[in-house]
């Protein structure tokens, strides 16, 4: 890479501040950015190091004549960074066909041999279909009557059960199990009868999962996880949830039985939701909070049990004081019945 | 499936309210159920679809008189709805023998290749036997001297590491391991000296593992999962832990060494158990608990740490109101100083 | 194993007390210890088995003459334990070269075909360097470019992604991923724009890994996980996260992207690390906690969000107080109000 900043803001759609025939020649954080190098700012609390920076460029989403540096304005400064990464990270794929090493059922369908690639090790059975340009690496299971689309790259020791069913540019990381039985069971006496898990998981398009995720295929119908969905590792998604569009959930999230999850919800690290619930769309649920009742759409909550963001943000800074005001009112009290007595 | 009411309800036990004589072809939720399904209603809040349903039947533990579909009450219609789906969606299993893209060490013991299923690229260590009717799917491994009875269903990825010992009729969802080693250190300086951990991992039969836990092996003796244990994804459970029969340990739930976990208990989702405890027989810890003590039989508890659940319910719709009552408590105080020092 | 205790004591550098020329034949936890075993408190409730033990000897940190067992006496009797075990239970590892089963790209670099053991179904990517004593279970996937040092063990079913580097002496359990992709997006419109993680992970030496763990890549640079560290079962680990030193990270706990952990720092069970944050050294967070700031060198730290751990204590003995604490004040309230209405 070696760029003119006046190319790279044609490329980001932005606007030079300083010389635009510098060369750049690397991508860097702004704490440890070097001259050559080219660093963003998208988040106010980095701005200290604008003055200091060695950088030969910054992009930012306001111009400042306080910084020795080239500027160079995007409106959103972290997006173009993310632009710019791709476009200089980019290397085109070569697929290698279908490895001797892998293992295919005589009935699997793929598109076209030459435009795949897939590994040593994989395990295809009977009735898979395969889009184009899509990667299936070492070690991964496919289940009978699985459908994955084009564009897709699904990483290593993968598992994905029979019947399922993985749309176009789909990322699946490695060790995450799509399809697994969902977790149902009828009391019979003292012991558990199995309730058949007939139905599947469905992945829309543009969905990325992260390692060691669990998707539980449905009871009857489909667990959907809609398009645009990114989801983080170690996430647990049970039976027949729905995940709508471009929601995020991050790590080690935990979902029940049957709840809706809406569109452009974000539920951070370690939030556990009940079973048969509906979370509105543009909900924001804080890191470990608990959700044992339906949230409605826009709606910002943290804690556990879950309770208004705002009003968890004061208990937060107060709760350890309840010993201390416990006290407080015992002394209250003395004094009042004390006073009451005289 | 074309089935009679009349032939429905001699399956599941139930007695026919209707056209015994009424064919149905498909199972499925009672929400959006058709003309020719059958549907079952295992929960009060599901009686309002009732009024409207297009279902030709559904299994109920009441008869009412107000519905206008064919009615087949029996005691438990989860069960029952369990035992009819089971059923009809059973296909005998064809057992596909040792697969020639597997990996068995020469002194592996199978009691019958005919009746078993080792798939491409699965590894059998040493000494390792395996009973009948036993499927082991691809890309799994099964470490040294480790007992896999009769009737087991190993998914693929699954690692089961040396001197296991898994009895009949055992499911492991992929991704799982079983018997990787102990947490265990002892302080050596400033450094952490490995103990060895020379147990092993006992399962017995009936026990279900989802997808992607990890069950350590002992430290000495034996990590115990008890008869008709049903464990759901991504569970940890340490060294030494022993879990009693017939308990529910839900998903994302951890628990550390040597606690002992009783039987018929449920663990919901993400409760974290403390290490050396002992939670007693019919115990039921609500979701996101931390266990910090041993529980009685019979207890109900909530919480981190938790309490008990009928008082914690008390707290979670009123811990929200802390942060006023503290401000509520600070008025009285001056309100009472002030009446003092009139 | 038939060792006298004259023996033992000089492996693990203790006296005897009693019978120095007694044999022993085996290592047994003190409940259930036998004649022939030797056993060990490093606990004192465990002390109260003393009087009763049939073992022949105890390795114990105090001679006491209350009891009719010999003793050795060390000053830390669990680290005498392990190193006895270790030494006791040590086999020599036999390698097996490399298997024909697995797959290896033709730029694979081993140091020494002899000194290392690559099971089937191994699969290894391009310049990718392995050390001499280290073994590759099957299943496991080695990226592109990764270095995997000597005296490695990497259990089935691991994947490891390009670029990574493992240093010596390093223990990876099943089923863990290392150098995932770190969970990053930019907004782009209603969309997330996926930046590319072109970092790295890198291990140092003497690190141990559970199993089902999740490491991610960074984004730029290295996600470090340094000398020492003991990492447990089903751990998330973001992108750019360092962990210091000889860390404890028990199991489930997930740590958010850019976080800086401490050298000799215990994150117990399920403990949640927000993003950015910096853990001092010798820090220790009780399990469950979830921690939303920067923690000072040597704090203890409990409780969601993570308060001073005494004062937590304080509160997990009192919180449920609080719906009666309610009721109270609203008492107060009606008789101080009404004192000054009469």
């Amino acid at each position: 890479m070696q760029v003119t900043l006046k190319d790279i803001a044609s490329i980001i759609n932005g606007k030079v501040f300083g010389n635009s025939e510098l060369i750049v020649s690397n991508i860097a954080p702004i704490e440890n950015a070097k001259s050559g190098d080219i660093s963003f700012v998208a988040n106010k609390k980095y701005l200290k190091y604008l003055a200091d920076t060695k950088a030969t460029a910054v992009i930012i989403d306001n111009f400042s004549e306080s910084y020795n540096v080239a500027q160079i304005v995007v409106e959103n400064p972290y997006l173009a960074y993310a632009k710019l990464l791709t476009k200089f990270t980019y290397t085109p794929t070569t697929f290698i066909g279908v490895s001797e090493k892998a293992y295919l059922s005589d009935s699997v369908l793929i598109k076209n041999r030459d435009l795949v690639s897939i590994f040593p090790f994989v395990y295809i059975s009977e009735n898979v279909e395969i889009g184009e340009r899509t990667i299936i690496h070492s070690n991964v299971f496919i289940g009978k009557n699985v459908k994955i689309g084009s564009n897709c790259i699904i990483h290593p020791n993968v598992s994905i059960y029979k019947d399922c069913i993985i749309k176009n540019s789909v990322t699946v990381h490695s060790g995450t199990v799509i399809g697994s039985d969902g977790y149902g069971y009828a009391r019979d006496g003292e012991q558990h009868f199995k309730i058949p898990q007939i139905g599947n998981v469905v992945i829309e398009d543009d969905v990325e999962i992260g390692a060691n995720c669990t998707i539980d295929r449905a009871a009857l119908n489909s667990t959907i996880i809609n398009r645009g969905v990114k989801i983080d590792n170690l996430v647990h998604i049970a039976h027949n949830v729905e995940i709508g569009q471009n929601s995020l959930i991050i790590a080690q999230v935990g979902i029940s039985g049957s709840s809706k999850i809406g569109d452009n919800v974000i539920l951070a690290g370690q939030v556990g939701v009940a079973g048969h619930l509906k979370i509105g769309n543009n909900v924001i649920v804080g890191a470990q909070s608990g959700i044992g009742r339906s949230i409605d759409d826009g709606s910002v909550v943290s804690g556990s049990p879950a309770i208004n963001h705002s009003q968890w943000l004061k208990w937060a800074v107060k709760y350890q004081d309840l010993p201390e005001l416990i006290k407080r009112v015992s002394k209250l009290e003395k004094l009042v019945s004390g006073e009451k007595n005289v």
